[in-house]
């Protein structure tokens, strides 16, 4: 079985938002990340994953799998009669892998994770001045599609509504972009989305009782 | 014909690389990433891609394709024999999506993106703060393996040497980490590299005399 290891509402919620889509059962393991320990046993989650850093992914073979944009791929291609990314190959697969990207780097690494974890101020002002044409950019797509890629949801649209879940918490509020308020609330209203959720915020609010 | 717009020392040094390496001829447009402008023509780099980043590469359809991630498999793709990428759907496919995540997101959004572009010094120093962290994750595989994925060149090595060859020039020196510095020199000694970066330095050198 596949085992994901997690921190509740940080980006491992798009590779949970996947496995749920994909039907594919998987061991979650919650971690602790200012700690860098596994909270089933207290393990070093650095033992895990040198980069400390979740998602990573365990397959049945023991190898991990590290980083969402080739997390979410392998999990799409294990059910490939869903449809959650496009088939290796096809011309769509690299207009998925370009959101993928465009996710990981621009939105979640260059504005979120500075936001979270810098402790300067100046830090945070420097990745807040971007955000605004970043998220334009999905804005335009996304007035007007339905989804990301094609005309049917993608691994890329669970990883995308995480981000924007988040946007509130990092101080910007989606009202200028309704084409993201829209969507977001398209793909929240995915049952399986919605499961996700739901768990992270148990899990989230469990842990927030514990360090209270 | 495949367009690839480029900047020289971009990251649309990575898809050159990956364009030589694959034998695939491509016009290739000279962009003002400061100006936002195509140098060729003078024309709004904004009308080629929103983003206003490079690289963009513009397909036969007239389609184009941003995101090095997508783009480099893209390219790799085009030639199968060469393996410049394991094929879609191979297991080692998904390590190469994992490397070009990381290359893509922590090395070079994470740290080259804030330490060239931004003006804060604070903004600057929690970047590098975390930079050593991210380079020994790429100096332990490559401390015993030839290359990031299998036992053969990929457009990730490509794309990681890139990142390694702006290292100096973003105030961090390779000496402490001697299998990036060797792993860089043996990347650079391939014909194809070597010709791709003495092109992107001679269009270098002529825009600095322009602008001199």
């Amino acid at each position: 079985m596949l085992q994901l290891y997690f921190h509740p509402f940080a980006c491992s919620l798009a590779a949970r938002i996947a496995l749920m889509e994909a039907d594919v059962a998987a061991r979650y393991h919650l971690v602790h990340l200012w700690k860098k320990t596994v909270v089933d046993d207290g393990g070093d989650f650095r033992s895990v994953s040198t980069k400390g850093a979740v998602p990573v992914l365990v397959l049945e073979d023991g190898a991990t799998l590290t980083e969402n944009a080739a997390i979410l791929q392998y999990i799409a291609d294990r059910r490939p009669d869903l449809g959650l990314a496009p088939r290796p190959g096809e011309p769509l697969r690299y207009r998925l892998q370009e959101w993928l990207s465009f996710i990981g780097c621009e939105i979640h690494k260059a504005f979120l994770f500075p936001t979270f974890w810098y402790a300067d101020d100046a830090a945070k002002a420097a990745a807040r001045q971007r955000i605004g044409s970043t998220l334009a950019v999905a804005s335009a797509h996304l007035d007007g599609n339905p989804y990301l890629v094609g005309d049917r949801f993608t691994v890329a649209d669970g990883y995308l509504a995480w981000a924007l879940l988040l946007m509130p918490r990092a101080g910007i509020d989606l009202a200028p972009w309704p084409a993201l308020s829209a969507f977001l609330a398209r793909i929240q209203a995915r049952p399986q989305v919605a499961a996700a959720i739901a768990i992270e915020r148990q899990v989230f609010k469990a842990m927030a009782r514990e360090s209270a």
